[in-house]
């Protein structure tokens, strides 16, 4: 089996295929992922048009743009039917189509209008606010790369071209499973030796976040080994990727492991030596995904960044790694690290580069540390205790912004 | 009336409060931003459990752990009903109540079993691998601050207090109006003279990014002032805020300046010297807003991320602005800027600090600048010409990380 995080990911990642495509409206693709490329099918803009609200001007016989007849003005959307001849001027609007024989075109705040006649009040370069054809974009251009998250200008560009509607992958649909006999609902009063289930809804949270769509949160409860079977083969029928959390160690066995055996899932890794969460595990089950996480919430967060968030990238077809980047820690971290460890953090875009500081409430047990963390520290194997100031390798769990 | 872009954002956002609050379930709180604070009810833990998978254990009356006899097995969520005494161990589960007597918990990977007696590998320190009741939270501690953005730590946080539903701010609700009667829907076919509406697609986009609920995109097209009046009148009653582009000047009036004196709106601000978009506006009837922008692309998209986004993020009650910092610019930028300028432009985290391009497609009426735009470089009045190199100020547009 597989023992490092690196290799782990890889071996996920290995396995994974992006979803079909669907076709989305435009009005609801930003944040969806491209599934085919899109070329121009125009130039953009088509023809010459203005640049500004003004005169499109042709000059008189010698050259002057100091005293030209106003024959009109068009109107938005209008098309020139006569060509502007030496000595005369036009109004237009930005955007507006420009008559022939125009040589530029002057800004309204730039000219001065007596008695229908106009002065430039600036020197006048032929071409002048001139939106040339295909200046913008030229026929044949890629517009929409494949695998591309579509942005808000990615949505004007695709509208300018007429694309109302694209190929979207398939959104993941996603269940959670939150082992534990002793898990009740969040909303319950939890009796003495009751737990609250934060995990499910942190992780349902973490999904919708990464692209996911809920198919199911639910509990394992109090249920038989032979009716969580069931319960996790439905929930593999209808999600392509199921998150457990909890179940590593139960009664001395790990009952998550014994699952994934028992309905003929293969096993991609486990037991990877990592902090908190070292008892992740990956497994497949024909193209569908289990990623199995440890049931303290801090592992359970941590896992899910370094496991699942890849996993829901990847059948979206994008980068599924999350961004490093190096970043000043402001905290003094004493703890002796015998494996690597993931430390919660808060890290902060600072003029000068990136800042990060330790969260409070780092026991795997604690939710104190996952409030504000958006950032993992990386600590290698056999960290020594680390003074404030120092630089650190940080994982940025907000990928949005990158 | 004002004239710079810090006074007309502080004069449109004075002008704003938050919306009500509702209810929302905690599976769906995520991105939501919080309109009460809550308190922890009690201690987390409530009592005193194991933090690992392992024994909890009481040192024989000579003070030893080599020689404890193991009385049995805790199962998960069992409430222990008789203490341990001296010389006796029993098996724990992680998050499991200890039994009164228990001084500390050794991980089961640090003992040795024979015969039913433990020997403990490790040094035991009293209260080892103890969760004490409240060392995450304790009553009274502040748990969910108001007007906070709800993460998914916070979700897990709020479901172990038993919070399965929680108080957040209203989503505004936005329409949009595209003027200019040459204007067509982007899934049409445009005629000469005609241009595809870009821009009601890609504010709609923003819109979602910033938590807003669209309530209509629409073209005022061939309709006459009245027409409009009633179609923006209808508008306003939907929703909080409505975002206008185009109409700035048509025909040598601006059309959006005549729509908001008739319907008797406010005017907060109106011309702000800067590029591109100097015809931005902003007006207030009642308790709803109006935003009007230019109908350059460029233009309309800037003008959204310094007026509109701002007013939606004070409607849902959190800071409005956009967050500044410094990068090293790897572009040169040859062009003078008499007015400040905002300059689209790719940000992006490096090692030591950001670093940003600018991207191609500068004029105001490209598209292309805006498809990987996450950043506005802010250019002083006067800047002049640029080499590449060179340090600048720049608003990041995706706040979601910082």
């Amino acid at each position: 089996m597989l023992n490092s995080l690196e290799d782990a990911q890889q071996e996920l990642i290995k396995n994974i295929e992006p979803l079909a495509a669907e076709p989305v409206s435009l009005l609801e693709a930003v944040g969806r992922i491209s599934s085919t490329e899109i070329l121009a099918d125009c130039n953009m803009p088509g023809e010459l048009r203005s640049a500004v609200d003004g005169y499109a001007v042709n000059p008189d016989l010698s050259g002057n743009y100091d005293q030209l007849l106003v024959i009109g003005q068009l109107k938005m959307g209008e098309v020139p039917n006569s060509p502007l001849v030496p000595g005369q001027a036009i109004g237009v609007l930005t955007g507006g189509l420009l008559p022939d024989g125009a040589v530029a075109v002057i800004p309204h705040e730039k000219v001065q209008i007596k008695d229908n006649y106009l002065k430039s009040l600036e020197f006048v370069k032929p071409g002048n606010n001139f939106k040339q054809p295909g200046e913008d974009f030229h026929k044949g251009d890629l517009i929409l790369g494949q695998a591309t998250r579509i942005t808000p200008g990615l949505v004007a560009l695709l509208a300018t071209f007429g694309h109302g509607q694209i190929q979207v992958y398939h959104r993941p649909r996603v269940s959670i499973l939150s082992l534990g006999s002793n898990v009740v609902p969040c909303s319950s009063q939890a009796a003495r030796g009751e737990i609250r289930d934060a995990n499910g809804p942190m992780l349902a949270s973490l999904v919708k976040l990464d692209g996911g769509l809920i198919s199911s949160v639910e509990l394992a409860g109090q249920k038989d080994m032979t009716q969580i079977k069931t319960q996790l083969l439905q929930m593999l029928e209808q999600s392509e990727l199921v998150i457990t959390t909890g179940g590593t160690y139960t009664d001395g066995i790990n009952e998550i492991h014994v699952l994934i055996d028992e309905i003929g899932a293969r096993p991609l890794f486990r037991e990877i030596p990592i902090q908190p969460g070292s008892h992740n595990g990956g497994a497949v089950l024909g193209s569908r995904l289990i990623i199995s996480l440890s049931g303290n919430p801090a592992a359970c967060a941590v896992g899910y960044h370094l496991f699942a968030a890849p996993a829901l990238r990847a059948l979206q077809g994008i980068e599924p790694l999350l961004p490093r980047v190096n970043a000043i820690c402001s905290s003094r971290y004493t703890k002796k690290t015998a494996s690597r460890r993931f430390v919660r953090a808060l890290a902060t875009p600072r003029e000068d580069g990136w800042a990060v500081s330790i969260l409070p409430g780092q026991k795997p047990s604690m939710i104190r540390s996952l409030v504000d963390c958006n950032a993992l520290i990386d600590l290698p194997p056999g960290h020594p205790p680390m003074e404030a100031g120092l630089e650190v390798s940080i994982l940025l769990l907000d990928r949005s912004a990158v």
